[in-house]
């Protein structure tokens, strides 16, 4: 008999009708022999109903208090999904986060889990009952609620796989896994059997965005075997798994990429230790995340340094740098906001050399200019004009031979 | 300085506008130099969305889980509330019932409160803040969510000002206090300033519904002083004590009646010992509540009984009674719905004599026939025909000088 930790997000929950459907698969699950421990977040829309109160009252609202307010919504859904499956003969209880108990810091509205106390839980499962648990919420040491911060359910429940020690961790959600690459790009995307943690955590951060990246991240330090899924079709999803085996092969598991990133150019830098301090420092201070950075070999003393930001942060960005120029003594400034990033990620690229200049000739060959270029150990991004995207990503996922199984 | 505890019903919070309007009110309290606590209701509607949200997955949902899903209405209250206040400069904190902690029994959606830990509230109100608590929910010793049942907020209010031992607890409603009579029947009806706790229960019971019944009877066993104002409209409301202080005259509080109340009569019961009993036995195991009892003293051996049930039993009441009349070898049953219960209420009557007699009089000389008597200690109820209640009340009202100011 295996424990099973089921989470269901705010559209699986979005009507009572939907509702009814979760009881029916949690149900499935509990009939295979599983003990089944379902996480659960607020009705779609409840969330942002009950900001909306808050809003017509207060501009700045207490953190505290908001957790507070927005902690109901899933404790609405624990209620409603505990009736149906009581109405369909199933055993089962609910607990809010203060009840189980999560326990976290005092970071109200993006507070981290500390410890969770499995004792409750254990035992209800011992006694044949289904736990149903309030995703996105805690509670600190004095007693106070805590929400995790938008999408945390996930994270809820990986940490609560993690301390009940589940055999799985299965996230359902509004896709049936994860992808190649975006099939609405390329539809030839084929859905991954299983992708390695750290695959995972790139595709995420570069906007393949089907998981919490904390969620993952907790899932890869405590070793749960992640799954995720359709909550309205059958199938087997995507199993994340921290290790390994079987991608001896120069295995990508997909393409992600970008459009929300823009490019920043300062040129004629005079080239001495400490300017690249110098120009980050300030865009720091203003609260703008960097993502690549670029600083090419200086010419003449002097060299050209290149970053990306978020798009809504170019003006800002622009302004920091047409100072900090000044200052400088740098030549010039400039901004490129048609640009996307494009991301091959795959464990195989550790072992496998060769990749990388793969991939560049692919882009050529379709006419495709690579502004700049940036890599790790296990992904290789590159910057290029935005009205490439579907062309690159077309002609990486047929170069690499992504439609075919692994 | 006094420590005042202020409940807001439902109606009071039912919009984010009348939420800070309870904020100014409460501010008001706390400027005048009071520590303030603030229980409140959820807003209105809420409660209903809530059950109808249940009721599309359950006909029959666990009382454990109904309580989980309706505790939330008050929960956003209270953030809401002290968001509100926040915003205008008074410091303020939110407690749920678990919090604070409000130890009830395990009775779900019916519990009642057995302690309340004071201490948290305390230390917030030497702080200067104003503590806003969610009303009609605890916690059992299990940790489990429960609520003491509809309009159990008042009765929240009155257990916290106990623990407490707050100077005055004050509930704002949607009337501005106690009236001799209902204003709708009698126009000339005054407002109460002070009523005793046990005039007020009669008032209660009888249909002048302005307080839970279980919360009057919380403020009398703590000697809470209890008053009862409006939300919308400035003034002292009414003031409910437990001290008879100078109410030596033959006081007389007000005017109660009764429209849900039918009458059964089994006629020609042969009079002997334990006929009552074989009477109201199947009644009672019938689960039908028995109001006014009055049997008549036997003629040729037999005796006539009459009692009164609510209008919903009397169908139910008439097939009990019907095998029953049979059994005994009773005449007839038969039953009257065109009638009302009329009570005139007033500690006065404990030293006064001759109330009675003076009512008796007042109703005959309308033409008014009475059809059942029963007296308490502060009561005098006579059940008439539903016709003459407008006539009977204006009569009384009239009659007993309750227009005058005492």
């Amino acid at each position: 008999m295996a424990l099973i930790v089921q989470k269901y997000g705010g559209t699986s929950v979005g009507t009572t009708e939907r509702i009814v459907s979760v009881a029916d698969k949690v149900i499935q699950a509990k009939m295979q022999g599983n003990d089944v421990v379902v996480v659960v977040s607020a009705m779609s829309g409840e969330t942002n109903r009950l900001i909306e109160l808050a809003s017509e009252i207060s501009a700045q609202p207490a953190a505290r208090e908001m957790d507070v307010l927005v902690s109901t919504g899933e404790q609405v859904t624990i209620a409603l999904l505990t009736m149906a499956l009581n109405a369909r003969g199933c055993p089962a209880i609910s607990y809010t986060g203060s009840q189980v108990r999560i326990l976290t810091d005092s970071m109200h509205s993006k507070a981290r889990i500390k410890e969770i106390d499995g004792t409750r839980i254990s035992r209800d499962l011992s006694s044949g009952r289904v736990v149903v648990v309030a995703g996105f919420q805690g509670m600190d040491g004095n007693g106070n609620i805590t929400t995790l911060g938008r999408g945390g359910s996930d994270t809820s429940a990986v940490a609560i796989a993690a301390a009940l020690k589940a055999n799985e961790c299965q996230i359902y959600t509004d896709v049936d896994g994860v992808y190649t690459t975006d099939p609405r790009v390329e539809p030839r995307a084929r859905r991954l059997e299983r992708i390695t943690f750290e695959e995972m955590l790139e595709m995420a951060s570069l906007g393949s965005k089907v998981l919490q990246i904390r969620a993952v991240e907790f899932a890869g330090k405590y070793n749960v075997p992640l799954r995720v899924l359709s909550s309205f079709t059958e199938g087997e999803g995507t199993l994340i798994t921290y290790e390994e085996d079987g991608v001896e092969e120069a295995r990508i598991a997909g393409i992600a990429f970008n459009r929300d990133e823009a490019k920043l150019t300062v040129l004629g830098v005079p080239d001495h230790p400490g300017a690249a301090h110098q120009i980050l420092g300030p865009i720091g201070e203003a609260n703008i995340e960097v993502d690549m950075i670029i600083q090419n070999v200086g010419r003449d003393g002097t060299t050209d340094f290149t970053f990306t930001v978020h798009r809504n942060d170019v003006q800002r960005a622009v302004e920091v740098l047409n100072k900090v120029a000044n200052d400088l003594g740098a030549r010039e400034v400039n901004s490129d906001d048609s640009i996307i990033k494009l991301s091959l990620v795959g464990v195989g690229m550790r072992s496998h050399a060769g990749i990388a200049s793969n991939m560049f000739e692919i882009l050529a060959k379709e006419g495709i200019n690579i502004k700049m270029i940036s890599t790790s150990e296990i992904k290789i991004s590159v910057v290029i004009d935005e009205k490439y995207l579907e062309l690159g990503v077309r002609a990486l996922h047929d170069g690499f031979g992504l439609e075919k199984t692994a």
